[in-house]
């Protein structure tokens, strides 16, 4: 009589089991090469056409800090760290041009997880037209998963849209949405994410409106950023980047904070839209007359300093990095 | 009669006691801002003046893995991965423009720590001629501490020199030292630092003959790189992307094995002259009269595939990132 065999769970493969080259063979093909790509990757260095005024951005997440794996998938991960990115290229005036990547990973990673993580990279930088020219695998301690993102970007000859150039008298305007991130982390938090679909999608992927900054910038924006801490803190930069006050009103911001009171109710709703993060929304200053038609006025800037509600100065809140 | 006070062990203070404008407020003066930045740190983006073909790199490193806090200090760890990054622009033929870096930490990181990174980076650009653009700072779970660079260069209008240009009949030569960070690191990990203590120093602090890079360029250089991971694994690499033989001369590299061998005794000297990694020379294929000064001939370009020495085929060995 047979020997009844028994049951094996079959375990994921993981990083410890490939080589590095076996590893980078299933990665690279997941990463768009982009135009204007002289080397890619496989050598020392990639070789990229660039401008003569170059932009430069980089920007990490790390696991149990900037996502949770029972709240995002890979594709996730990969899909939001090219938003942040290239965020900040829109938010100078900027196109992509390039992506590269470190990706620290303990060996005891799933494959599946990195093959996940480069689908969801390669697919946001494609859609942006940005070519991934290459990259770094490191091996990490124990239970530790993190990316780091440099991008390159081109201005196409105008000058860059700094954070210092607002002016009294300009208004205050955003293009994409406001809070919907946060709202969606809340939801995560309350494990309630039926209540908001949407929102916790808008957190897991954030959806810049790259386009919009080099529009602005064609149409004269200046003090300009991404809202990547909150709209109180980052436009408290702005503030004090340009040494005058920004003034939301607060009848502008209701509606963005009406589309969220059905989800987290009222009181939170404010919160999402003034004080959160990871939106990656483009907030700029714009003469009067000149704010581009996906644009909405949210505020006007003034003499003096800090940020302002109907008048009224605020703190600017927000998120800050190692703080408890 | 007064209660005696209890001794207390000042305790460092921490990234946590920090807000990020603070902790930047210290780092960003250490670091060098380089020719040619049209923006530095402080906005969304850096914006540098580049060339049509311009030299993007990345490359991380974390504690535990790449270094260990007893036997690097913070300046090392800076002054190495601006080193390792650096090495990869010089084995194009290229000069480097900037550097951007993200600090993964936990927030109990001692800020010291950072301060003295950022000592060692800045200096280590500095000598080097690149400026530091930006950077990125994200908090870390607990005990955990990484970097990551991303280095831009210049070709100044020479084209790449790449891994697959070597010819038979060239002759392979290196710029810079053999096998000495990995007879450090084995000095380290037998705890006999002091029989070797300048070894000690290659592996804490690798100095690569980064102004070879452009010189061989100029003198005609194919199929060059760095050597991160070991001469026959990277002379392997060299091998593969040419498709050709390497060869290797024993008589050529025995100087470089005796210079190890008090140190080290003379196998694990000659070890570390064929596979140590870290030692960031550049190792380059030349057509004969064409070898620069400061490179020494070590070998020659056959027909084939492979490493060899003395015409003998070898295993390419050396490092492979998550393999046990």
């Amino acid at each position: 009589m047979a020997a009844r065999r028994p049951r094996v769970m079959a375990s994921p493969m993981t990083l410890a089991q490939l080589t590095e080259e076996q590893l980078l063979a299933r990665i690279i093909p997941r990463m768009p090469r982009g135009v204007g790509v002289l080397v890619g990757p496989g050598d020392d260095t990639a070789v990229v056409r660039c401008d003569e005024a170059t932009i430069v951005t980089t920007d990490a997440a790390v696991r149990g800090r900037d996502w949770r794996d029972e709240w995002s998938t890979p594709q996730d991960v990969g899909a939001k760290i090219v938003a942040q990115n290239l965020a900040d290229v829109a938010a100078m005036g900027g196109r992509p041009l390039g992506l590269v990547v470190t990706l620290l990973a303990d060996p005891a990673t799933p494959v599946a997880w990195v093959e996940g993580f480069a689908d969801g990279f390669g697919e946001a930088a494609r859609a942006a037209g940005a070519g991934v020219l290459g990259g770094d695998l490191s091996s990490a301690p124990s239970g530790v998963l993190a990316v780091s993102v440099t991008a390159l970007g081109t201005l196409d000859g105008r000058p860059p849209v700094l954070r210092s150039g607002a002016q009294p008298g300009d208004l205050v305007a955003v293009a994409g949405t406001l809070g919907r991130s946060a709202a969606g982390l809340v939801l995560l938090q309350k494990q309630r994410a039926e209540l908001g679909p949407e929102l916790v999608a808008a957190q897991r992927r954030p959806q810049p409106p790259l386009a919009e900054g080099p529009v602005a910038a064609i149409a004269g924006a200046r003090g300009m950023l991404d809202i990547s801490d909150g709209l109180l803190r980052d436009g408290s930069r702005v503030a004090s980047a340009s040494a005058v006050a920004l003034d939301f009103s607060r009848e502008a911001l209701a509606p963005y904070a009406a589309q969220l009171a059905n989800a987290v109710g009222p009181d939170t709703a404010w919160e999402c839209v003034l004080s959160g993060g990871e939106e990656h929304s483009l907030l700029a200053c714009f003469p009067p007359g000149q704010v581009p038609t996906a644009w909405t006025v949210i505020g006007a800037v003034r003499e003096g300093a800090g940020v302002l509600l109907d008048g009224i100065p605020q703190l600017p809140g927000g998120w800050d990095h190692f703080r408890a």
